[in-house]
């Protein structure tokens, strides 16, 4: 979560006070306030604090909504680096336990549907989240190039959308598709070897 | 756009009155009127017609802002039979088609946007467009197996999202990214042919 300051005597420890901001909002997204209507000023009043106290942590109620989004996410995973499908398997089943999350919780669904008519807050998800995925992902292909695993003459950036394409469809755009566990390497693995039939 | 021509002793004639209720909706959705206030009472006021000649052409709000998309849409591609390939190709270009439509125009933009907070619509419309293409797409690909374009152990439903998927993230997920003409053969052909080197 965001900065974290050093408690003063007297005043509750910072990070007591990020999670009653926190919960503040999540209390009160569970209760339907649009994000739209969640000013800071408002999140402010129902944790107790003053504005001041939230622009210390974060810079806008953009970075505060991507916080919350990214606590839910948990941090990205750990690439083993041993292979290019490997590390692809790792990256696609994370978008897998993202979209699994997602679909038990109604707070993050809801909070995502919104997401794309609030172009700050998509421009600071997408900043924060899914571009520094995509660069990993960029950097797994470009290394399967380099040892063998990746035909060299293709595009990486088509590359990427092929393997990532498929999970996203499922997990962002088909509420009801299955998300079951061996899905992300099946994706790996049929982009890899293609599906016409061979010999 | 055009004028509306009356019918016999002013009463404007049937296609003029879903014009001119079609247009008033436009017109509200480009004035920043949301979705969700738009009511059939404030449509039928809009156009200056009464509920009822609404209702007798559409069973609700969603039904009528589905019919306004499928018109910006264009009818479904014809599919010429002769490949797999090739109708594959097609069915691709068409989403991608919409993808460069939808850019263009900020209205269009606007109402997707809205729709996936608005359940009810975005149901109207994955049952009115989504579900069709898709049926339609599992068809060709189910032909494929058969005339040996298309690895018979392939599952149906997952061939679906590898071809549909990486095309869909950048029409719908990712407005910055390129939807040049040759998209659409590009990742029908990396798909087919797998991205792992040969021999």
């Amino acid at each position: 979560m965001g900065h974290i300051a050093k408690g003063v005597r007297g005043r509750p420890r910072s990070e007591a006070v990020e999670r009653s901001i926190v919960e503040g909002v999540l209390k009160m997204i569970e209760d339907g306030v649009p994000l739209a209507d969640l000013s800071i000023e408002r999140i402010a009043r129902t944790a107790g604090v003053g504005k001041a106290t939230i622009y210390r942590r974060w810079s806008g109620k953009e970075e505060l909504f991507v916080d919350i989004l990214r606590g839910v996410d948990g941090p990205p995973p750990e690439l083993a680096g041993e292979s290019m499908r490997g590390d692809l398997v790792t990256l696609l089943d994370h978008l897998r336990r993202r979209g699994v999350n997602m679909r038990s919780s109604a707070l993050l669904h809801n909070v995502f549907a919104q997401m794309k008519s609030l172009p700050k807050l998509w421009e600071a998800y997408h900043a924060t989240v899914i571009e520094p995925q995509r660069r990993v992902t960029l950097g797994v292909l470009r290394r399967g190039v380099e040892n063998g695993e990746l035909r060299a003459d293709v595009d990486i950036v088509l590359a990427n959308d092929l393997f990532v394409g498929p999970m996203l469809v499922r997990t962002v755009l088909r509420s009801d598709a299955p998300l079951d566990e061996g899905l992300a390497e099946r994706i790996v693995d049929s982009v890899l070897a293609g599906l016409r039939p061979t010999g």
